[in-house]
């Protein structure tokens, strides 16, 4: 029988309140056996351009990852977001390692091309080196990958955490028995906002455009959903968007199936 | 017999300059075997502080890292320089991993003591992770690592990468057969700085004093010989400081013996 190995990934609003963060590596800590965090951005990246004064060009509300950002991107979200991370969860005790998509090789990506718009130093992924994470979660390590690859040229790529997540879990599962959870600030898809408490039991891809019709799935949430459906739909089978406090029980988490 | 295993160490003004920095590691590639790079933090990380209205405090000479100048060390150091280092390495086919002394628990230190002057968040290094390295390398790939460790309670320290390298040197001895090179920007320690042709042949404890009385191992040189000569004190035997292009034959470069 396979091994379990647990993807968890997080996003902005947690890495964006340290007690939030705190709270969520209180328990990603308690999450046994194999493990992998995945982290997105935050805003730290665009207050940084703030101070320097280096405006974010957005096209159709996507922001544009120039030469500047990506210097940006590369120094917080590889220096301090993942430094931060790896050095509290070392005082967890937890053996943990933060890696780009560059180092070992982890993820090599190409350039987006998009005849439309130029998102500029955006990837997407070719492959995951899942050699290397046996490497290291096979050692008790846990890999804390931050959303940047590279395209084997010398090229960092901006690369979304949600697909990160999505395509490791997607290229692991020969190899293990992945669990996928994209983990945010409520304990799942919310079916009316304005009420914590009542989460969406599942999504389907035949569930999906009647909900984002509803708007129960926001322009927020969309590429959560639409990452976890991708890798439904490529066989994986226990994916739930879910909340720090149901990270371990996954009570009331969203279940994202094929 | 041990194998070899090669520690370079680079410093800010091959990192500083794009050029340099290319062929030193055009050249670093070419080491056969086991090897790793540690860098330095270079300009960038004052040139970033000052674009943020970061005022630098300087006591005696030295720079102290305050909380401000530690954010911004993390983000240049393990973020834009060390990114940049693995990306390039992977481009040329050398299967690279950066690494802070985070990362794996790969360095642990303490915040220095010092009852004059309170340099703020500088590591002084406990010991290193050879286990860890034998993994990395042992599977082929080569770590980089950044001048930042960790005090294994959630902090990150500023390190002199100088030391880095000779502590790595020191604890990896009993596993390794260790050559140590401090490659710059001379082919080595230079008799007349205004003569890069004529090198120093040797430096070793008995004469290290007299030339600095003589002023050719001025200050800049002063952490690099002082390091080397610990390591050579603490039984390491081939210590070089060298250039980029005597990196590989050694000719001319600056030997340093107990």
């Amino acid at each position: 029988m396979k091994q379990t190995l647990h993807i968890v990934k997080i996003g902005g609003k947690i890495i964006n309140t340290p007690e939030l963060l705190d709270l969520f590596l209180a328990q990603f800590r308690k999450i046994e056996g194999k493990k992998i965090l995945v982290h997105g951005g935050g805003r730290d990246a665009t207050l940084l351009a703030e101070r320097l004064g280096i405006e974010q060009t957005l096209v159709d509300g996507r922001r544009i990852t120039d030469i500047e950002t990506l210097k940006i991107i590369t120094m917080v979200y590889a220096g301090s977001i993942n430094k931060n991370i790896v050095s509290k969860l070392q005082a967890m005790n937890v053996n943990a390692m933060g890696l780009s998509g560059a180092d070992g090789n982890l993820i090599s990506s190409h350039r987006r091309q998009n005849s439309n718009i130029d998102y500029g130093y955006v990837g997407d992924i070719d492959s995951v080196n899942v050699q290397l994470l046996e490497l290291i979660v096979g050692n008790n390590i846990v890999p804390v990958i931050c959303p940047l690859t590279h395209d084997g040229q010398g090229l960092l790529l901006n690369t979304n955490a949600d697909t990160i997540a999505s395509k490791i879990a997607v290229f692991c599962q020969d190899k293990w028995e992945v669990a996928l959870s994209y983990c945010f600030e409520h304990k799942g898809v919310l079916v009316d906002v304005e009420n914590p408490e009542i989460t969406v039991e599942s999504i389907s891809s035949q569930t999906v455009d009647e909900m984002i019709k509803k708007s129960i799935i926001d322009k927020g949430l969309l590429p959560k959903v639409s990452n976890a459906l991708n890798a439904a739909q490529s066989g994986i089978q226990n994916i739930v968007i879910c909340g720090i406090d149901n990270l371990l029980n996954q009570e009331q988490a969203t279940r994202i199936t094929k």
